[in-house]
């Protein structure tokens, strides 16, 4: 179904709109997205999506059929549609490039534009920086689990949509997985793909022996999925075929995908090497997450990679963070909410990252303009509408970014286990001051 | 990112396209969709997606970006992207209609074709049912729980990308809900939007007042948003405007978003009332689910509608199923899996829907083919690549569909409580009977 992509945004963005419009109200609003805690399975978040933000910035536009829909809604007047034909994003970004870990109540974005078009694109920017980052977030933890073993995402078919299925294996690169069996994610950024075979391949062949021969025929360098009847079996018929081509043989690795994992890998580990086969890997798949896969290695499961479906494709177990795109500023006056639980930082902001010995020890939530110790995480990504160095930034850089900054970060934050203590992060004393002046204001 | 619709598959049912191509296995393959069990908060699920599948096969192509992206991976041959460039899916589907309510192990959807072309289509099927039938199963809670009320859908902002915002308006207009604030999905699909206003709006004026009065002039009928500051506070600066504008008032509701919603709600409904308001409405949002909604009904909150985001939009405490796409017959023969908890019922199937006294008593997996009791639920809605008149419904049937559906339902299963005892799926003899031939076979 076609749509105008200037239109994914609620509708009260667009009546919001046509009030600032009546209202003549064209001044800077400063938003703010942060989110407000971490799920309490997350040590961390691995900030991800600016560039999807970026380039829908660059690119907004209301094309005639958004026009032409909006107009037949019958609550927007000829003349704000008239000035709805030439807006374009015109301001500046402000934030942390993909890849920093980032803690509660840190902005991860400030976008500053006259009120109509930083209001225009909440939902768009929080949608996709709330996506990849809840999935970048997942993908480093199960990375972390599998101690440099290889991840792979198989979670194509149980996420959510297609546009989840493709930003998921971007923002899971940035993380650290391996590679993606998503052949349009590889198509569309240059990821590695990567694949076995499935049941029904073996399943329309009458016999498992011919199907792995004909497939080994074809790709010799493939892994084969030995659990579609009986696992071990399964192993000695590629053990039979190993005898069978001898030096023809290349098979890379067998593919356990149910059952008891850590059993069947330490059957499937002792047949391959008691037939002589030690450079046959061992890749497990079916229901994975960090927590198995670390319970599987602790107990000592001989396994050499890991593909990881749903459970790290819709993050299972925090499929939604309490994000928010909140007004801190308009007309050069710092905002806030007072509604019960929903506090916000007024004006515009910086986080300073103190470290020690190269390693994070605290946070520092300050003005923007302060001079502050620490090294500052949000940067000028864009300017005017168009782009800053910054905020160019390749996906593989972004990658090798993610694994500098977790790499400073202490062990006890990296693990998938909850840290004690949590990092702190404080704030600094001019923005409490800003705060409580402003709030003084407005409770008068 | 530029990437081809038919790429959207994983990597490894290309390499099985390009055995089966060069082992010449063209017979027809029939896969069958079902879920292998239920989320324990989910009584039933409301089938979904279906037509977004169809609308798939039907255009499925290898454009040239397609192939030229596959020739450059070095592991297909000219003579298979040759064969690529032809494919086209020209198989028969049997469906599920969108929005019928369906169990554990029953097929939601049946594909039949050359095993090619069956095998291609696993992950966007999936993809696709699986995303809507995860979000109009959780939507069909939300809407019950709301008893009548109005739902209206706010999740945009935190739904897993932009495929899953337009999908899941599509799926919660299906299971009742009653608007979407997502504007593309209103164009898309022609669904009816909604929305107030934000606290941005709110915060960007220096008053509270000002902000109402300005917004309720340019909207006489809107719903303000009363929780920025101080929320019974924001309620009478809507007291002091009805007086304000006399018979020029035609505010029509207000819009609690935090705080304890029912003390906040018998506040509000208080105020108003005693300012001779009674036809100012209460519209509550701020992390509702059913359990909630629930909740606030039954202890008297008088609410009269209810924006639903995060918790609906990524059917937070189910947001997976354990949904399959598994071969079940291939070149005439019905195919199993013994793999371990991954059993699946060979064969073409029918599910037959027994009900009493105009009530649904309990559901019979059969062979497709047997003339049993019951209402057959699935439906031939694909021929030949084609659409069958049955798979051309509209979203409105499809919803009209749902409700006469979910009222068949016994009680017990509409209920948002878990029901006790769940409901009945069996297995016809003839089923059971071509399990255990094939099993025999299967285990010699």
């Amino acid at each position: 179904m076609p749509f105008s992509p200037a239109l994914l945004t609620d509708l009260y963005e667009l009546t919001m709109l046509q009030a600032y419009f009546a209202e003549h109200m064209t001044d800077v609003g400063v938003f703010s997205l942060f989110v407000r805690r971490l799920p309490k399975q997350r040590n961390y978040l691995l900030a991800c999506g600016l560039d999807d933000v970026l380039a829908f910035l660059e690119t907004l536009r209301f094309d005639q059929p958004a026009l032409a829909y909006l107009d037949s809604l019958g609550q927007f007047s000829a003349a704000f549609l008239r000035d709805l034909e030439d807006f374009r994003f015109t301001g500046s970004v402000w934030a942390v490039l993909e890849g920093t870990p980032v803690f509660a109540n840190e902005p991860l974005v400030e976008v500053e534009a006259p009120i109509a078009e930083s209001q225009l694109v909440e939902a768009f920017v929080m949608n996709q920086i709330h996506l990849q980052t809840v999935l970048a977030s997942k993908a480093a933890r199960v990375v972390e689990a599998a101690g440099g073993r290889q991840v792979v995402d198989f979670g194509l078919r149980r996420m959510h949509g297609i546009d989840a299925g493709l930003k998921a294996a971007r923002a899971f690169h940035v993380a650290g997985v391996h590679a993606t069996s998503n052949v349009a994610a590889g198509q569309a950024y240059g990821l590695k793909i990567a694949g076995t075979m499935a049941h029904s391949y073996i399943q329309a062949h009458d016999d498992e022996g011919d199907a792995f021969r004909a497939f080994a025929h074809l790709y010799p360098d493939t892994v084969l999925l030995v659990d579609t009847y009986d696992t071990l079996a399964g192993v000695r018929k590629v053990v039979e075929l190993a005898r069978e081509l001898g030096p023809a043989f290349h098979v890379a690795g067998v593919r356990l995908d149910s059952g008891d994992l850590r059993a069947l890998a330490v059957g499937a580990r002792q047949i391959l090497d008691e037939a002589g086969l030690p450079s046959v890997t061992i890749f497990a798949s079916g229901g994975l997450n960090e927590d198995e896969i670390a319970q599987l290695l602790a107990a000592g499961a001989p396994i050499d990679g890991f593909g990881v479906g749903t459970d790290m494709g819709v993050s299972r177990d925090a499929p939604s963070l309490d994000i928010a795109y909140k007004l801190v500023e308009y007309a050069g006056r710092g905002r806030l909410k007072l509604s019960t639980g929903k506090a916000l930082l007024p004006g515009r902001k910086q986080v300073f990252r103190v470290e020690r010995d190269g390693v994070a020890d605290h946070d520092v939530i300050g003005r923007r303009d302060e001079p502050l110790p620490g090294r500052p995480l949000l940067r000028q990504v864009m300017a005017g509408g168009r782009r800053c160095p910054a905020g160019q930034v390749t996906l593989d850089a972004a990658r090798a970014h993610a694994k500098a900054e977790r790499d400073r970060l202490p062990p006890r934050l990296r693990s998938i286990e909850p840290a004690v203590p949590p990092y702190t992060v404080e704030l600094s004393a001019a923005l409490v001051r800003d705060w409580e002046a402003l709030r003084r204001q407005y409770e008068r």
